[in-house]
Formats: C-alpha cells, structure tokens, sequence
C-alpha cells in the first residue's frame, strides 16, 4: 500500500497520548467536562498562555468549535468576515450557515486577511439590507500553509476593537504555525489578541479535540448551554481533556508540530531543488507544489499524493502534508525518488 | 473518595476498546469515516442485524445523534412527537428546537408512547396553523429505566407507517433494553421496524461514540452532508467505529449490558427487602428507589447516589446506575450498609 | 350566505382606515418604514403610552410579529415560558421553534401563567442540560378570551426583572382586553410593565398590521436588521403605519374594541338566559358557549359559528367572535333566533 | 420637496388597486388566503399562464417571498447558486442564511447567470465537505437592469433539470422584464421552465404583494405550513390577491411596467445625448448613468436621485428609477433640465 501523504490525521494519537488515556481508564470521574483531568488540562494551558481569565473547553472537531463558538456568539442578523478560502467557507457543508449566519467572502490571494479587506468587507454591508458583520474568522496556519505574524494580527485586533468586531482565530494547525520560521505569535499572544481561538489536537497528535480558548469575558456566558445544544459536550469529556494534559505536559503539542514542520520543508527544499515551483508559498506541514502528472504516476504506487486543483493536462497543485507520525525514512525515501526522477 | 452510581459513563471505556484503539494506533487510514475500521464495523453490525441494506454511521454522542438524525430528516416545519420525559425534550437544551423543529410533547406515566398517545397528539394538530407532525422519537430503554417489549414497538411501528410518520428510536441504552427480562425485541427488530435508530456506545463500554443505523432508504441521500454540516463527524472517524468493532466481535456489548443490569437488579431486590419503594419500575441497570434523607446521609461517606426528585422534606427519588465498570464488590458492600441500616 | 361569527378579521377594514390610504395614496415617501407616516403614527402612539423613550416598528401581522421579536431578543440556548395554549404554541406552525427556541409550556386552565407558574418552569430547567428561560410570553386578552390585570401583570413583571426574564406580551387583541369591563391596564402600563408588546391591528380596524413596541433600549439595536432578515419589512412601510395613525387619532381603536366586546357580551348574556353554559369565561369579544348540536343544526342556515373543541355527541364547546365589523342587527338576530329555540 | 426617482415604490397603489379594495371592504370572507378572492386572483394568473396545474400563493414583499420559497425547497445542506449582486445575496439582511442555507455567490458583470457560471459552481462544491447546490436563483429583470431572454433561461432550465437543481426565478421586477424591448419571455414560458418564480406586486402598482407560483408539484406539499411557520399568512389574505385581481383583469400590470419602461428610457435617451455613460446597459425601469457630481447638484433641489456607487472624487454611478406612478411631466422636465445643463 502506498505510504499516505494525504493529510495529518491518518493515523491514530501519540504514544504519550495513549499512555493517558490507558492511565486513567479506570478512574470514576464526573461527566460532562466537569472532572478533574478537564480542570486540569485547562489550568495547564492558562499556564502556557500566562492568563488565568480565560475560558476553556475541549471540543471533538474543527468544524464543530467553529460552529458552536460561531454560534454561540452572534446576534442573529450578524454575519463574519473570513477568506473566501477559509476552511469555515468551503470545507465544512455549510455549517455556519446552518447556524443562521452570513460568511460575508472576502478575495483574497495568499489565504489571509488583512485590514483593508475587512474595511472593504464592511463598506459593501452599510445597514439594515446587508448583514451586520459581528466577526472576523481567520486561521492560522492557513488552509494554504500561510503563516500571519504578530504584526499583522496586532493590525487586524485593533482594527476590529475599533469597529465592535469580534476576532477568532481557528488554530486547528496553530501548532504548525508557532513552529514555522521566524514565528512570533504565541498562545499568550493569541489570548491577548483574539476574543476568542482554538488549540487543535486532531491535526497534531490527538485521536480527537480542540481545545478552545475565550479570552473576551462576554463569550463565557451560557457557553456550556452551547456546547450542550450543538452536541459538543462529551459525556465522557475527560477523554479530550486528558489528550490535551498529556501533549502539553511536556511539549510534544510544539515538538510534534515542529516535526511536522521539519519534514514538510524538507520535501519543500527537495523539489525545489528539483526547480518544481510551489503554487502557495509555506513554511508550515503543508506544502503545494506544481507536479507534472509523470512525476505523480512515477510515484503513485509508492506514495499517495493529494491533488489540489488541476491546472492543465500536464501539471496540477498537489498538497503534500505531513505531521507528528509521518515516518522520516519515508520521508528521505520520497526526496530520494523525486531527485531520481529528475536525475538530480 | 465515595464510590459514584451517579451514571453509566464514570469510567473510560472497556479494556477491549482500549486493546483495539492500542493496536491499530500507528496504522493509515483515510479520513472522515471512509477507513476500513468504519466499513468493517458497520458490516459487522449489519450481520448482527441480518441486514445489509441499512447505512450505519459512527457519531460522537447521543445528542449529537439525535440531532443529527432529526435535522437531517425532517421537513422544516415538521415536529417530532415525543414523551415530555423523553431526553430530547428535557436534557438536550433545546438541540431540537435548535435545528427549527418543535417536539410535541405526550404526558405519560411510565415513559413510553404508544398509539393511542401519538393519535391524540396528531389529532391536536390538524393543519398548517399547528406544525405538522412528521416522526415520532421514543428511547429504549426509556429515560426512567422502563422498556419497551416486540408487541409495543410493532403497534407504534405499524401506526407511524400507516400515518407517514418516521420512527425513530434513541438507542442510548439500547443494550440493557436488549438484556433486561423477558426482552424480545433485538437488533434486527429495530432494523424492520425503525426508520432510523442508534446503538449507543458511551453507557456501554466505548470512550464514547454511537452507530446510528439508518433502516428506510429516504434517509440514506447525503446523509454524510448533514454529518458534516453539524461537526458531528470526526477526522479520524476510525476511532468511533473501532470501538464498535471491539465491543460487538466478541458479544462484549451484550455481556456488559447484562451485567450493569444484574448489579442494579441485585440492588433493587436488596432494597425491596428493606420494604424501600421504587418510584418507577425498571428492569435495567437504572432504579429508582424513594429514599429517606438519614440513609442517603448513612451512605454519603462511602458511595455517591445521584438525587432524581425531590419528594418532601424526609423523602426523595434516587437514582441508582450500574455501568460494565461498575466494581462487583462496591455492590455488594452497597447493599450491606443498606440492610445494615434497617437491621434486614 | 351565513352571517359569519368565526372570527375578527372577516372584513376589511373600518372606513376611516380607508379613508387615509386613499388620501394619502399618491404622495411620495421613503421606503421601508423610515417615512413620515411612519413617524407619525409612532409618535402618536407613544403620546398614548406617555413615553417617548421605546421604539415602535409596524409588522404585518401576529405571527411575524412573535417569531420576529422573540428572534431578536433571545440567544440561541434560549427558551421562551408560554402557556401550552399560548399562540405562539399551538397556533404558529412552529415558528418560534423554527428560530430555533424552545417554548417551555406551561398547563393552565383559564389561558394565563403567573407567578408560581413561572417559577415550577424555571425550577424544570436548572442547567446547561436543559433550555435556559430566557422570556416569558402571554397574551392579553388570551386565546380563550380571559383579562390580565394590573395587579398580575405587575407581579409577572417583578419576578420576571428579578429573575432576569423578559416579559413579552402579544397584544393581537390587546384593544378587547382594554375594554372590557373593569380592566385597569393601559398602554402605559404595557410600556412600563414589559420589555415589549404589540398593539393588534388585523382583528380590530385594520387590513393587516401590527404595532410592536420595544420598551427596553436592549431590545432597539438592530432591530430592523432583524425586520428585513423576517422578510418583515414592507417595501411601502407607511401602509402599515397610517392604518395605525387613522386607528388611534380619534380614539376608533377603543371604540371598536369596545364595540365589539359589547355585541359579544350581548350574546353571551342571552345565552346566560337560556341556561346554556360557558366554557371559559371572558369578558371580551370571544365568548365560547357550550352548544348542543340541535341549536347549532338550527343556526347554520343564517349563522357561521366557529367549532373550539367536542365535547360528546349531543355538545360541542363553539367560539363566537364579534368584531368592529359585525352588524349589530345580525347580533340583535342571533339572539332572537335563539331564544326563539329556547323559548325564552 | 424634490421629486424622487430613487425607487419604484415610493406611491401606494394603482387607483384600480384602491378601488377593488374599497369595492370589497365590508365582504366577508374566510381567513388565510381562503377566501374566493384569493382562489379568483389565482384563477385569473393561471389563465394569463396558460396553466392550471400551478399552485400560487399571494405573499406580502420580495424577501419574504424569496426566503419562504427557498426555505420551504431545501434540504438542511443544500446551498443556492445565484449572482454575488443577486438580491438575496446582498440586500436582504442574510435571509437566506436564517433559513440555514449558504448561497455560492458567483462573480457576473451583467447581473446574469449562465450554464457555464452554473456549472464552475457546481465543479467547486463537489463532497459531503462542501455545501450541495440544490437550487439555481436568478432575477429578472435582474437588480442592475438587464433582462434573460427566452434562449437564456431555456439553457439555464434544460442544464438544471439536467443536474437535479431547482430553478427559482425573483421577478420582483418580472413586469418591466416582459415589458423591455424584444423581450420574449412570458408568464408562460416562467411556468414552464422554472420550479418557481413569483411575481412582483410592490413595485408594479400594488400596496405590497408577491404572487409567488409554485410550478414543481413536488413544492406543493404543505408550503401553507412553511408561509404560516415563517409569519407570511396574511389573516386577511384576501388583501394581497385582491390587488393582483385588479392589476390582471384589464392588463394594467403590463401597461405599468410599460410605462415605467418607457419613461426611465427616455431618460436614458437623452442622457446619451448628452454623451452621459451608462455603468450598466438596461432596456428597463432602472438606468444607472454615470453622472459627474456638479449635474447631481445642480439637480438636486429638484430630483432626488439615488447614488449606486462612488467611482471617483467627480463621478460616481445613479440609479434612476421610473414607474407606473412617476409623472411624466416630471420626466420631461428632468430632461429638460439635464439638457440645458449640458447645452444640448
């Protein structure tokens, strides 16, 4: 079977994950995200990110701690500003409309946003016609492997203070973001800089969870009455919580991302040696290269490739990911073939 | 720290479970429920079924199941006729309503349905002023431990069809309806007579998770969109279904059942001994024993007993939960303080 | 033809209404309730509350009215305590439920909630399991034909602020209750006593449209965002609003409350005489006698009565409803007609 | 005061309209679109459709009538694919979006969809992750004037029937549109090739109101339930379809649209006379020239003009808009006067 290099969640959770969950299986504890291992885990990451006036709650999925935390905190008639390649846009069936609210779309080239855009944004939604925006969604990393540094989501915080907007930040790969070169964003900065974000887990070593934080005290309110209507509260709510404990403990949430990170720049540096050019730049787990389909077929039955967006006959972006499990000796193995077939 | 019969999901999950997730940690597979773990233990739970034209998938949560299956199925300006005890009309904060459909709440003594409650609530609601009712929701067994029997569910089976409305059943503890006495009504049961139904997972031995089966065809059409649409499916779907996989290919599901079932069993019979009344009969391993305030204050020390109802100032409905986990021995020293205390 | 006794808005509307349509007919104005006549008729009826600190908007009618308030106002775990025979709970098609609230019903047998009402509503949803009250809803006069008073209303309207619960009363026939004998609420007191009310237009003098009044500055912001997203918002705004100014300049309002409780209770007293029986009692324009099928058989050539609910073979609870509109000699003629049968 | 071409509903009704009104005020008739006039009203359009196997209900405005369709059609998941400056999409405050639905905006710079825009939409939401197109939106004439003719709509409708998608059709301006020059598209041909369409009342010579057609029968089930659920069932329905009874009878619906058309062309004329360009070409009620700010002051103590869009610091582009009730001696003298100011 070829080896996956399709996404960062082919396999299962971290040994040291596994070892908690193992650990505690036969503990009694109270449901619903009110036991000690759910506390715990929370005061651990209030550590990290130095603020004990945080909120925190572990949720199972991306799209579910968009949709609650989306829903949970607008009026009705609000509507949030995101990319138009936000993953909250494409890639989650419609789920915050189904709450109810407007994603107002912003273009956009390099997956992110910025002041102008969202001035823009709100300039064509003046009054009671359009939507009313109430939110800027952005992630970070990006669906595209960008990076925002803390200058720009310094920018982007104050504009939106300044306009009454809320800003939330999808960090289901905040872990590859804080590992990229030359990062300058950190937990205690996202706490400080959004009303609301999350840590994920899924996508960096967890069987499941994200871990989200609401810094801006008007969110806390009824938030479990959220999580509870939408489905999002685990009976067994330990069972993220723990996760969380165990890849913050001693950090392997960063060592796994920055792994992650490593292996995927190594790939990068390969075909770019190769002289195979990127279609989205990245300094993240997700890279987008520009492949001539010979190349793909050459490699098809020893590796799984995810295509992207097919540009002509001959070439399409593929997306090539790896994480905290993908195997190094592949790795190599995959640069080896590829500088093969290029005779480099 | 006292010993909880609080509920059924004290505990992480059952030490197969645990086994299974171990193994096949390191192991790729696709996403988004599309792995082989997800195709194997639905086949593995159509067999149990003698079935193969159902669709089985794997949530996280009963709620999340409920909503999902409703928000998918009914018609926007459809109601889902209920018992008023039952779980979506009392414990899933409004999830229902959450998805624009209203529940038609029947009063009932012993929380069950039946067809003459169902025609009377059709009957008060006759036209487009009053919504239009398009299934009817019951749980198995029910939220006060009661059951329903093959005769019961053929009738209420055989009404919805002939009326057009959709069955639905909350399978939460579908396994200790299956092995409370006298039970004749199993899996492939469900299956013919159920328009949709769900195996619930987190009471029975899973870190959490429940296998929704779809039965009538109608449903099957982009289902996975409405998975997707609520967050209710998970990256790694495999992890859900896995557990499914461990619990059902030994009978585990049923032996675990079978034995939260006998310890309450064995706990009522004790408390009929000591002449305590039941406020409401049950067969499963959930009772419902009136309590005096000094024995429930004789017991606080050593075991944690969850308070249903208050009666008076003297007197208050308890409920006792056995799981798979509970320890055999706590049990037995239960009922030793108990008959201690009235000197039986 | 029979003469229709079924319900209040049989007719058009009352001459002076038309009076101002036709009058006004051709005039330019601004769109979307932001013209004159818009202004106007708020500032006159603001002069009737003697406030000018709430904000009135004139919707089409009492549904859209209750769905488009409610939606505003409450947050998406929300729910609203009603009594089970509230309209908004038996008569709306769902849709309060449709924007995504929970009504809690609540069992009455005179059509009205009150204090301790309230509070068993509140002590059933204590937490993030279930709903969380947010408003209280009732009708004055109820569907049933019954009449607040000052001193219920005050008593609902301090628990309400005290627990936090907004108090929403819908005023579709809010002209009949402050008519009707002994009543001692007036608009000012509406104004003082809720957070918001609606002021009927469609059953008493209007083709359609009502008045709704927000009295607590919470509820003003956006509110005509939500206006627009109901489709609540008329192209022609003033249409609605000048229906209002022509209704309340000379006072018709009252009067044709008054006039149509009037020929009720002439009914109604007549009925007294003939020893036929009441099914509730109400003081205002719906009066629901107790009729045999022989009486109704023997009026159905001449008169439409409108069926509320079957008793036996030989009784039915009937609704006879007067209205602005209702010919007074066919009133004089149904009584007539009856006691005829009677031989009274 | 200035006289307004900002809009088409800045007049009340047709003084057909009000006497139809007057004639039938003091009738009685059953409530909720029961009543003959609503039953001869969908008569008279089924004649003018050729067609009685239609079903058509008389609703109050544009919004309304799109998110109650809309609403009532859709599955929970599916999306609509309209013009990113379709009105849905950009003027009606995320009604769409309530109802739980995404639109996919897709890019135009005629206000006009095609198979291709069609199809590149349907290629960009493929799975379960992203939305499913259930439903094609189109207006016409469209909201920046142009109009689809027979050719065009019988290609959208052949390519949507041909991929499972609905066709709707806002004609909330359907009159100007049969109405524009070499127009071959009518009332007939809608019926035929769409699912549903409505036609525009408001802004055509009624008070308000939209006679939306249902031409699927598979929309026909219990779409009562989904206008009563939303708030759109008039008490007194017979007002709505009155007004469209008399628009019908004699033709004066297409002698309006006429006439608006023929006015703000006129306009037109003359502003390309004086070499004024137009942003947008329109042969129908609304022209959208680009006029330089010091002709737009110059006119402004007479013409109120309405600003679509700012381009520079000197120019910006108007919309002009006619309609039955505009005075023609005003659109002479606006010509005059645009004229002399140019020296034309």
């Amino acid at each position: 079977m070829p080896y996956s290099f399709i996404n960062d969640y082919s396999e299962g959770c971290h040994h040291e994950v596994l070892k908690a969950l193992i650990k505690t299986n036969y503990e009694q504890s109270e449901g619903y995200g009110l036991d000690r291992y759910s506390l715990e885990a929370a005061e651990m990451l209030k550590k990290e990110m130095k603020r004990d006036d945080v909120m925190i709650h572990f949720l199972c999925g991306g799209t579910q701690a968009n949709l609650v935390v989306i829903g949970h905190t607008l009026r009705p008639y609000e509507a949030i500003i995101a990319c138009d390649t936000g993953h909250i846009n494409t890639h989650e069936s419609g789920s915050i409309e189904m709450t109810g609210h407007k994603i107002i779309p912003v273009l956009n080239d390099d997956g992110k946003l910025n002041v102008a855009k969202i001035e823009a944004a709100l300039a064509k939604n003046p009054d009671e016609h359009t939507v009313k925006a109430g939110m800027v969604y952005l992630s970070n990393s990006t669906e595209t492997g960008s990076v925002y540094n803390k200058a720009e989501l310094t920018a982007i915080s104050a504009f939106c203070k300044e306009k009454g907007l809320l800003l939330f930040v999808d960090g289901a790969r905040i872990g590859n973001a804080m590992m990229s070169e030359g990062n300058d964003l950190w937990l205690e900065d996202y706490a400080r800089l959004c009303d609301a974000f999350y840590i994920g887990g899924t996508k960096n070593g967890a069987l499941f969870g994200e871990a989200v934080v609401l810094c801006n005290p008007c969110l806390f309110n009824d938030f479990r009455h959220s999580l509870k209507q939408h489905g999002a509260m685990l009976a067994k709510g330990r069972v993220a919580a723990i996760q969380f404990w165990a890849l913050f403990k001693d950090g392997i949430y960063y060592a796994n991302a920055k792994r992650a990170n490593e292996l995927a720049q190594m790939i990068a540096e390969a075909l770019n040696e190769c002289r195979i050019e990127m279609a989205m730049a990245s300094k993240t787990n997700q890279i987008f290269p520009i492949l001539p389909q010979e190349l793909v077929d050459h490699l098809a039955e020893k590796y799984d490739l995810g295509i992207w967006e097919k540009i002509d006959e001959r070439f399409s972006v593929y997306r090539i990911v790896t994480s905290w499990a993908t195997e190094e000796e592949k790795v190599h193995s995959l640069i080896k073939d590829i500088k093969e077939f290029y005779g480099v």
